[in-house]
């Protein structure tokens, strides 16, 4: 196999999965961060690193966000919003997560692969990416690729996208989220 | 703007991006992950997720990987590589580590945006994936998008691949990486 | 307040704790863990510092230690043993991850401060180290310090305690336990 | 060894190193905590996390509390002051994000071991805890705990007699810090 043949068909893999995303569950998703005061992520393993990556580039644009399981992580409430990331919306501690952050009277939002999952049913507005899971159910698209690997790579260029339409609403500039950056590194 | 409109320009970005690679590079840096007993990853910020997303995946191939900085971090030495991300190639703890890595005996590998910084004067074997990083250098390509974005979704996707060129050369089967996974989650 | 006077206070708390310790338990612990391959730690908060504390102290002892949840975490399976911090033992992302590792065959063990919990429960070794809980409950001791300082510090301590106990059956010399640390910082 | 006649030898050793503390620089420590908008905490390893784990205490008491490196860790300025544990004040990456704290303009503490150091010259305040430090200099305190135990568990219990002195001068009530405690737990 060549690096050059295989990058095309993963970056057209990730192209075809997000072009079945709703576009109308984008703005939803849009629309719920910018109703309430803080933004807490979550997920495990290289979905959590996703999420991560999104709350680091939303907290440049001026939001309030947060990791759950961080060392300065504040409690959650009733004007916050749990973002959580699971491809299969099965994963335990995502969904007992997910369970406190709603009885913590949080809105949660939820990016997934999955049409229907234990995480889907709690939550406010949901965005899915269709991608294999480890489910491996009958109705999910296939990818060349091993694990998780499609929905990691979609869920990371999805929350870029996100918050460059974030930045577009809030009218925020390359130059303030500069400034926004950590400086100790 | 729309966000399917933005997805297709941020692929194709990607696709370009990578698209300037060059295909021995990326075996040069495989020979060199083959040839070591430890792979050690660092990096800062989101590139530093990237990077622990590519640990994770090849710790799924049995390779004996490990993130600079956890807990259960091992010594590196002389049999083992310290593969470092970084954009401009300038990041001041990110050097600080490549030069104790170098200082230990390690190989140290590089992927970066930059075609010359302090990082890569000290590398045995490096990736150029040419993208804008926080230098803004007038020979740097353009992207629409803000800050290390294009570097960092590269940079996975590249990771990415050559996780499945190492998956081939290893002959390692989903089956057995899945059974690598981490089941505490 | 004087500082010097409340460090004594603080001392004088936690030798009381860790005073209570039963002798029995803490060789039923150490038994536990020579028995086993992996030894994972897990916990939440200021529980969870002082449990990746142990991992690290005892990975320099050769002892293949993991923290659930960091980057190249391998799988759990019937031969390794899960080791818990929960003060009140009633946490329940802990206790989620707990009955997880249960159902992979793993062994349990708690360190905690409640007679009586769900996580001691399930568990096959238990030490208790008597201490006020978030649940504060009539049977606690009392503590002038606030939350679960107490529980955190005598933890810490009982921990390294047991890396020098360990040490000891180990015959390990500090000199190659400094070996085999990490050297990338 | 038993159990029980260690972990007194342990607490009166601990007792002993923060018996040498100066009082005066605790509360020096104290104001330059309480004239800064907010306080970032930096370390390696175990003393990593008990850093982390006055973070987290400190935080509960409102003070605006960040750990270098974390997800969402903002830019340190002049108004902040960036915390750091180091035993022997020679650790090359914490020196490194100190001489950056210098350079962004914020104060830097120090909490060590050693009476001189890299680290200590470039302080605007300082705590010493005297312990052995990996440096082994002949004039270091005698210790029959192996590595940097004795300052590790000395950090912890003086960041946690720090806080308490803030909560007093602050005039937090449990209660108060409890509501401030993560929620997603």
């Amino acid at each position: 196999m060549q690096f050059h043949s295989l990058k095309e068909e993963v970056c057209e893999e990730i192209k075809g999965a997000l072009a079945k995303v709703e576009e109308k569950d984008v703005y939803s998703l849009i629309d719920a961060i910018l109703s309430v005061e803080k933004v807490f992520v979550t997920g495990t393993g290289r979905v959590m690193f996703m999420m991560q990556a999104f709350a680091k580039r939303i907290k440049h644009l001026g939001i309030d966000a947060h990791v759950a399981g961080e060392t300065v992580e504040p409690p959650i409430g009733k004007k916050d919003l749990l973002l959580v990331g699971s491809a299969s919306g099965e994963t335990k501690i995502t969904l007992a997560i997910a369970q406190m952050g709603r009885k913590r009277g949080a809105k949660i939002g939820l990016i997934t692969a999955s049409p229907q999952s234990r995480l889907k049913r709690l939550v406010d507005v949901c965005v899915r990416i269709p991608c294999p899971t480890k489910l491996a159910l009958p109705e999910e698209p296939k990818s060349r690729q091993p694990m998780g690997n499609l929905f990691e790579q979609s869920l990371l260029i999805f929350g870029d996208c996100l918050a460059i339409l974030l930045q577009e609403r809030l009218g925020v500039t390359e130059a303030e989220m500069w400034k926004a950056h950590a400086n100790l590194e």
